[in-house]
């Protein structure tokens, strides 16, 4: 029974990191089809966001049984709640990138992407795919370290995003309210799409160390910029 | 110890109609204030938002004790698991107030809705108090008559978060690319709320029926008219 145990929270561990390679791989593929405005690729994007939903169903299904057939306590239960609060975070993480892909097929075949934004959102892409493949290691290997670094990697994004708005607001702006809307919503998704990486990251500490800190401010971690 | 169950789960249940009020009541403040530009009422609700988030924390302590103390299996599970979503969703909505709020008093002394958008952020202010009084019922009574009509009430949020988008790229926009970010964001805020409230509905019909369809549909409901 035990044994069991070990395996179904092994089976679950697998499952979140690759749900991890699923958020990462539609925030790439979504962050290329803004800037080259490859509408296939965005079409792409969000028809495979099914399959990270499916992900969390399959995730939280195995969840819920796990609970009523084990009935585990204390740190095994802890790391069961977790994993769904993490499955969540990571679904969402797939959504944000499915509306990054969505407004990229909205201006098709325009890109979005005025030229002097086009680097911010390049790097923006680049930091997203950064931080959600750390979240894969720290899922995998709990890796406390990586895992309190990871709000520190997360400023690097929230900077780029002040950057982002600094563009549309320094008075110069050229290319009407129609582009200004288009990336104020893509700087919020991408700037979100942090939050949630910097959240499952704290539940893990949660999980790891019992700090109810890391909880609260994993609960705490959006908005903090603004 | 049944006895017991059934008093903790109502219990949840009353503090999660408790969540309702107070982010039904954060949503109206932060209205009111972004249309009034009183900075006074965003800072209390700003400030009140740490009570929903505590409220959430409490609610997800219980529920881990109560898996931890009783184990319940079936439906008694399903009961508490969908109790820790609709607390995740409920903390969120109060985070959306909380943000609209910021709005309002980052442009403080200035009001951040020009006058020809009054008329829609005061019904999305609206139509947000009347969606989260009736999630608060569909809760307390289990109501899935309610809860089945409560995608079509938000559809009503939907459509005023299409006419903000409209006045702001009908060609006619006058009030510069601060405001267009400004009434992009708030238009978001409102929407994301009203989807989180027909979340909880879908939660709810789930928890009753057992209907994994309503389930798909909570976790796909975000993005909708995009």
């Amino acid at each position: 029974m035990r044994q069991q145990f070990q395996q179904d929270l092994h089976s679950i561990s697998d499952q979140l990191v690759e749900m991890t390679r699923l958020a990462s791989s539609a925030m790439v593929r979504a962050t290329t089809a803004l800037l080259d405005a490859d509408v296939h690729l965005a079409e792409s994007v969000i028809e495979s966001d099914k399959a990270i939903d499916a992900a969390r169903e399959t995730l939280d299904t195995l969840a819920v049984d796990l609970l009523a057939r084990q009935a585990p306590v204390a740190s095994d239960l802890r790391m069961v709640v977790t994993a769904m609060r993490v499955s969540a975070d990571l679904e969402r993480m797939g959504d944000l990138a499915r509306h990054v892909a969505k407004v990229a097929r909205l201006r098709y075949p325009d890109s979005a992407v005025p030229p002097e934004c086009r680097a911010t959102i390049q790097e923006m892409g680049h930091v997203a795919e950064s931080l959600v493949t750390k979240v894969g290691s720290i899922i995998a290997d709990q890796d406390l370290d990586a895992a309190r670094q990871l709000e520190a990697d997360d400023d690097v994004m929230d900077a780029l995003h002040r950057d982002l708005y600094s563009q549309l607001l320094d008075g110069k702006w050229q290319h009407g309210t129609e582009a200004a809307v288009d990336l104020t919503l893509l700087g919020r998704y991408y700037e979100r799409y942090g939050d949630h990486a910097v959240s499952v990251a704290l539940r893990v500490i949660y999980l790891v160390t019992g700090e109810y800190e890391s909880l609260d401010r994993a609960l705490e971690h959006d908005g903090r910029e603004e």
